[in-house]
């Protein structure tokens, strides 16, 4: 009895179907399985059957046969956190911050997020689609399938509404979907630097209530300078109240609580998480949080400290990582880079790096029940690699090694491939 | 009266021609000279006009016109150190330095230089030819057009000659120019371990002069555990005598006193120089020679301590980059991944980074006299950027930004344009 299949792709030196429970991931890992001259069935977008190629074969009648030409497979990466929807480019501040400027003192001097907020609020929705479409063809490059995009940079309603807005056509058109978050709470802006209280205001009383249609999560950036904890559980409160997810952008720079805060509110991530000590990594391996690490950004702001990812894997906090893709504190779109950044930065081994990059990553937006694994029932969104085996990916950088991703089941990079 | 051209490249948004008088450039600088709104004419293969587009527009008549589509020009970018032609793969090394072996542990268990040295002296001219191909395409790809290239995997004579004619098998099919260097002295084989001085006699007697018609450059691994001062004395003078030019890996791990000696011997470059003191820096500045330094392979080992660049700079040093590509201590192919890791692990500004992968970068080489620039008489190696302006390069890592590659002339990146 043979069941019919869309697709077999078959040629798979070695396939790493990362399997396992509905849950993320918890715990340090030096290796990963992975099943030797693999095949892979589709149907209707999704993975019908997945196993030695034999097994495969004999379990199927496909309409077509690709060949993975002896590549290594691996899940579409997920990138559970970009700032994605921006226009213009910050390149003077990066010169800046080499002659010592700190990202506080760009900051405070109308640059980092605010220079951003100028250009977004001057653009259309059309603008953001055309600015961010090249990105999303760069991460596709590089193996990511699924992607988190935030607003952010408009913080004021129709800026906010015009960023989530490009996220959702992006999403429709480009074959990287998009889970949108609602992070209007990013900043101060200027007009509202007299009136902190006042702006809170609005983004509990008209931003994330109007806006609510158009983001599943909900996200505030609690830092020294921004939001503090008692604004944060307020914003995210009144968020989860009118039905988002939680995020929550967690002691990048200061430890400030961020952790525990995420944790007290059931927050699906934390987000950064430099700074956090003993008692926030606790709170998030009790609660359950994903913490969604981004050493590309420590790596581009240069800092000497990063976060205590190995505390946090011996404590069964679950781990996984992002590129936090934005145009001022780490602009690449990346995930190898991040996972190689992640191995010598954080210490993590390649296999934790994996892991954290593709299940737990999609556990991290919500989307581990469809994603982030090759098993069957769950999306064919996977990366033919060329590299000798899984480990080699995160020890070459700085350059794509894709061959080929399917999304759904397609091929989708290179374009024009059959 | 208009000159006759091959090709006029057109609608060049800004082009940085790092012109100047034929040698390094020495000193900071925060700022290049750039041309807006610029075009250049191309006869067979070198550049016969370049300038704003008005004039160079009125001063050819050309067969062919080709939009750069507003995009940014610079020089292809010259790579002055890869060790290229090897096989094989060294993953596991990269976890147990995760692990806390250092370098020098792994080198004594049989790791390192060794490992790759046993895999290459099992391969075929060919089989070396067909494992560099594509790490020439993914230079290409991130906008190299011209790279140095070492043997010093061989550690024996016809293993080291198998290197080096697959580094000339490799400049005549590749459009990537490769400049060959014997790095025959690169380690202490395993079976001249007791008998060291046999070691450096095999190698100025026999391996130097039967290999001297295949190498422009002889260098010479100076480092503690490896070749002392006196050692890569001896070699490098016998070297000079049979016609090679010289260059030094100095001072990677340890200050030996390696820059001191590349001054003294008139090398072209000494390599690494993470470790050289102010007597050494002295030393090149007052030879000339050029510091090619290489910020991938510390960033890649995780040392804390990086290159002394700035200091370099401040005192007239002429500074290069190159990427260093080899298995074991630096595994990427990409320039703008270095030119980023120059930026924020050597504090060069994104200016003195352009000079260091291009115009230096070629005088490393002892090719400053044909390509490094932009300059009518000099090779059309050239590589059209899809960046807001050339100060935005090195703050976007981790991808590629290339949009055209031309190699004297000719569109060589992406395949398949007019």
């Amino acid at each position: 009895m043979s069941a019919p299949a869309d697709l077999l792709l078959t040629d798979i030196a070695e396939l790493v179907p990362l399997a396992g429970p509905p849950a993320p991931w918890r715990g340090p890992r030096r290796t990963l399985e992975c099943i030797s001259d693999a095949a892979v069935a589709v149907r209707d977008g999704r993975i019908v059957a997945v196993g030695p190629r034999a097994d495969v074969e004999a379990s199927v009648r496909a309409a077509r046969t690709v060949s993975a030409g002896g590549g290594v497979v691996l899940p579409g990466f997920v990138d559970p956190h970009t700032h994605l929807p921006w226009v213009g480019s910050r390149e003077a501040e990066f010169l800046l911050r080499l002659e010592g400027k700190s990202y506080a003192d760009i900051a405070r001097a109308g640059g980092g997020i605010r220079a951003t907020t100028r250009a977004v609020r001057a653009a259309t929705t059309a603008q953001l689609v055309a600015a961010a479409r090249p990105r999303l063809d760069r991460m596709l490059a590089h193996g990511t399938t699924t992607a988190e995009a935030k607003s952010g940079y408009g913080l004021e309603l129709e800026a906010e509404r015009r960023q989530l807005e490009a996220i959702r056509v992006l999403d429709e058109q480009h074959p990287v979907d998009l889970v949108a978050t609602n992070l209007a709470a990013h900043e101060i802006p200027d007009e509202w630097r007299q009136d902190r209280a006042g702006w809170v205001e609005t983004l509990v009383e008209t931003i994330l209530p109007q806006l609510a249609g158009l983001a599943e999560f909900c996200d505030v950036f609690c830092e020294e300078h921004v939001f503090g904890v008692e604004e944060s559980r307020r914003i995210l409160t009144r968020a989860r109240e009118l039905g988002y997810r939680l995020k929550l952008h967690a002691d990048e720079l200061v430890a400030t609580g961020g952790a525990e805060l995420a944790a007290e509110l059931g927050a699906v991530s934390a987000d950064h998480l430099a700074k956090t000590g003993p008692a926030g990594i606790a709170a998030l391996a009790e609660a359950g949080v994903v913490a969604v690490l981004l050493p590309g950004t420590s790596f581009y702001l240069r800092h000497r400290e990063h976060a205590p990812a190995r505390a946090m894997l011996e404590a069964g906090v679950p781990v996984a990582l992002a590129t936090d893709l934005n145009p001022g504190s780490c602009l690449t779109e990346s995930m190898p880079m991040i996972l190689t950044l992640a191995c010598l930065q954080l210490e993590l081994t390649p296999a934790e790096a994996i892991v954290a990059a593709t299940i737990n990553a999609a556990h991290a937006i919500g989307r581990g029940h469809d994603r982030g694994s090759l098993e069957v029932g769950k999306l064919a969104d996977l990366v033919v690699w060329d590299v000798p085996t899984w480990s080699y990916l995160p020890t070459h950088f700085g350059v794509s090694l894709v061959r080929t991703v399917f999304k759904r089941g397609e091929v989708v990079y290179p374009r024009g491939l059959p």
